[in-house]
């Protein structure tokens, strides 16, 4: 197991995007296995967080058969409490040694853990992003385009974007 | 048992007001019972959420007491997970087999479970609203004709009024 | 409000039964109302808890018709820190001047809370037990004198008793 | 997505062993895909929860990387609430048709849910049990033979026998 | 134990500042003991809540020193129930007579549970303010001024101030 | 801060004794300061976890006052996680290099976390011990003289004895 090298891919996948998609490749390229978490697992039925963790988990493991390294794909509950998040990860996950993310908090703590964290490739922000990917479903435009097919035949069958457009006319009172 | 037809209504209550008191009469013309859920029962001392769930408790139950069917009245904690939110009603109150809501997550909620929901009739949400009558107490302005006389006398014996002036003073730093 | 006397009286009713009855008949001649908290609220299907919440709601509240006083019937789940307790016994309902318990443990959390504890009146504790009757259900015994007819027929229609007879068998591995 | 039947199989896997591999050949055999759900993924380092929920999903990984059809295997936290397990289970896991088990609680959650359990092939639960192979590991006997290779190869490279040792040294005081 | 008067007071100390100073020394000169709860224990790694509640402890310990009162330092987690929260603190601390606060909420809690609630002296807020020190330690302006010497020592040997930056840098998506 | 040597002890001190003297004396000539956990800190109102953190807090600060090194009392709520548990310690106290204890957990976790493990020294633990001690209040014999006079007050001032009493007559049904 020591031989193998392992690295940890920590998305929310709201939904899972073509974006995702050029970051797990080269990351493929560098490790022999790839740990990919589902971040705030518990979360759903949110305009901002309208799948839930087993929906994401069918999404990403159809999205990631085409890689060839091995992949675990691993709902992770968020604990509210950052100084124990990495424990909470690690207790989760096959061992692994090095992080891949861009996010400022979760390399922080990382690294302030010892754990080796490697930045994410460059891949067109603008263009691929779940938050614009959810606003243009709410809007009837197209999406598609933007995810997998894998992915967006799994909306579809789970009716995900009359989900998203209903709970997104819920106001506060 | 069965043939008892039960109807489910969740509001938070902050206060209870006349424009709910609308909306049972309706629905006590369709159904056998009503199940009244409190919810965000664990909030107080809020200034959008300034009672406790017993003090609504008190509140609901003196306001029903005109409708001439049973009711049942039950404090319902949020649970913070949209996917668990229909199980945990379900577990704290007695079988029902209609929801009423306006709001547009319980209704994607129940009607994803396969539990019928009716909409609540319409009432003048403009003038009833717990959000215009919660900023009327803080601003010493008129509040009582918009409740039931019997709220009323809860909410003075109970000084809440000025738990929710105290408690708006709260700032962050 | 002041005016009106009211107890507290906490059980797990699992079930219901008819020394809870003889209780509640005791303590409507001591008070103008009568606050149920139905204890342990969150538990349900284990052989010592085998009713949800819901299901005892409806057990009590049937049960409770005839009783001359007002009664209100509150889920209380468990939170598993004594020292709070109190205050979240408080914070569900409405507010309450002495608690009848015959249970070492909440008549001394109320008398440190500074609250009026009464005893309960005495029954035949042998005979009405929920753990005797509960023991009754699995070994296809007649229990069904020791409920309230309503109970009952609240249980049949469950389909209670088979629940507990499949739940009971679990052990552990 | 429709067309595809998946089963789900829980277990607590304190370890994976020969009976598991036994169950999932047979499953296998009547589903397309096989969703492997880790029970009590929260617990670790006690006597009878020795591993990690990642220490368990790689023993797992490992050993069903011979089945011939596609596998999910997902931690699953205990709720505590036996009414919500269901929904929790569900909101964490690819969509399912079918459940697999012999554990009677399981067996009643589902059922009550109106989902389909199937049970269990047979297989030697003397000679193959988590207990079993806990117990022997303990007391230094040989427990090798009752795991796949690859199972025994990951508990070696945790130290796996050597942290139950030491945990089960603990008493209360 | 009954003759020693002993004052609570509760502050988040993100980071302790020498406002907080002023108001102890003025607190040290009316009571026998103080108790300094460090509120919002749970959180850390966040822009508004940098330091984890060892880091507080640790600040706090340093600079009360010169005080000629004897300190109780208790971490304190947020619990999320306003209801409870009183008995929370009472359930973490030594007994006290009285709270020293300006927090508007805190007070209303406090006095509704019949505990003495004393105002907090005056401090300059403009200039000595957790949010501040906060901002001046991200745009990297001087702060150093508005701390003990001691507690500045502690931040720069964590790195605070670049842990502050790194986490600040975070956005939603 | 580098310099300091810090020393970790956990305990859940129901009641504080002699026996923690003992080993806080053994300690206290080993490391510049010392931090005590209070551990089970949410427990309290229990035949075997009687006294709240609170009280434990002042038991063990009066009794550690003749101490020449500085202390640090920390109460640490369960977690129910063993995985987590280590950060969530760290997390709750100024930094420490090494852990005493004699408990095989807390040894285990702390040693796979990489963190300095230290046995504690021996003490007569038959005279000593907290459930001995606990067993002797109940039944009215002699427990004073196996506690520093300072506690024996801070249980009297408490009424801890009668508390335990009255606890210890709860059972089941």
């Amino acid at each position: 197991m020591e031989k193998v090298c392992r690295g940890l891919y920590i998305g929310r996948f709201q939904p899972y995007h073509r974006g995702h998609s050029q970051v797990l490749q080269v990351i493929a390229e560098k490790v022999d296995e790839i740990i990919i978490g589902i971040g705030s697992a518990q979360q759903s039925h949110q305009t901002n967080n309208p799948f839930t963790a087993g929906e994401r988990v069918l999404m990403v493991s159809q999205a990631v058969e085409k890689l060839n390294v091995k992949t675990y794909i691993i709902p992770i509950e968020d604990i509210h409490r950052n100084s124990l998040w990495v424990s909470h990860v690690k207790s989760l996950t096959p061992p692994f040694q090095v992080v891949y993310s861009n996010n400022p908090l979760v390399m922080e703590l990382f690294c302030e853990a010892g754990i080796k964290v490697g930045g994410t490739p460059l891949f067109n922000r603008e263009k691929y992003s779940g938050k614009r990917i959810r606003e243009l479903m709410q809007t009837d435009k197209k999406w598609k385009d933007l995810v997998p097919k894998s992915v967006a035949r799994v909306i579809d069958e789970i009716d995900g974007v009359d989900r998203l457009k209903h709970i997104a006319k819920t106001d506060d009172s």
